[in-house]
């Protein structure tokens, strides 16, 4: 987030149709929780309109980016590569480790949909799992971010928003952005 | 989790085809980020049979409920009730009465599909929110509960499982759950 290196997400894979809705909430959750940079295959065009869209009324700032070179974009990438995956060590072994490499240098988080192919479980400089269980990318991707920034993405500003929601104890209240 | 009052959750609202994969993974997110119980829709058996599928594969206990009849269900819940919603209050300043509240009786938490009608709003004790930003039901479980649980549930012994996943830096291991 702000003042440091990038936590940028990249969704490896993505089935047009019946990935539309797991790829949109892998890029609303990875803007929501704390990453300043999306980045989706060239057929994730749902997501990427959405991703844009939420960023356009609810702030940034939040870069949705489609990129099909995702090997090149690894291969390239300055600073460590985590990949989420249920294979991998367990997130509460690991996370210190990513934290303190991410002070100093940019972190790309790989989340896959289809099977991933093996030389990203190579590449990555950590393989976590958020559980060894089968559930869910975006739970994976949610719990990974909130423990790597230590709940400070909560308290995130958003810049550029059109709207602002109040946070109510019942009912809901949205507000232009800028009566705040 | 063990020794503790349960930890159900409640997925509210289920469109089939749409929401199959979303339903899928709430219930599945609920079982591997420590609730011990789903209550999914009587029009969910997708996720119904994968949530089965999933826990005689890699344990429970978990129970997986099909029931329409959620308004009883929510008025008979003998224990607090929250419900996760952009327009609630931050997780960050309610986690820690919520967690005192579920110390000593059961917690019910609440995941929206299509639009919550308003009087689970009111009847809910909390209406939480994981950031006042739009993202993934999904998302927002898994943070809630890895926080209500303070990470415990990461921890979590797993019984009754076919197969069990070796946490591995790279590559894959998954061994019959008596080899472990």
């Amino acid at each position: 987030m702000d003042d440091e290196p990038e936590v940028a997400v990249l969704r490896l894979g993505h089935r047009p149709g019946r990935d539309d809705r797991m790829t949109t909430h892998v890029a609303l959750t990875a803007r929501a929780i704390g990453a300043s940079r999306i980045l989706l295959p060239g057929n994730a065009s749902d997501a990427v309109a959405t991703a844009r869209s939420v960023t356009d009324r609810f702030g940034g700032p939040f870069v949705v980016e489609q990129d099909d070179s995702w090997r090149a974009r690894l291969r390239e990438w300055e600073g460590v590569v985590v990949h989420l995956t249920m294979y991998g060590e367990p997130v509460q072994t690991v996370e210190a480790a990513v934290r303190a490499a991410g002070r100093t240098t940019p972190v790309l988080v790989v989340v896959g949909a289809e099977k991933v192919p093996f030389d990203v479980y190579e590449h990555a400089d950590w393989n976590v799992a958020v559980t060894n269980q089968p559930h869910s990318e975006v739970a994976g991707l949610a719990v990974f971010l909130d423990r790597l920034f230590e709940g400070r993405e909560l308290d995130r500003e958003w810049t550029d928003a059109d709207q602002t929601v109040i946070p109510k104890a019942t009912g809901k209240k949205v507000v232009p952005a800028d009566e705040e």
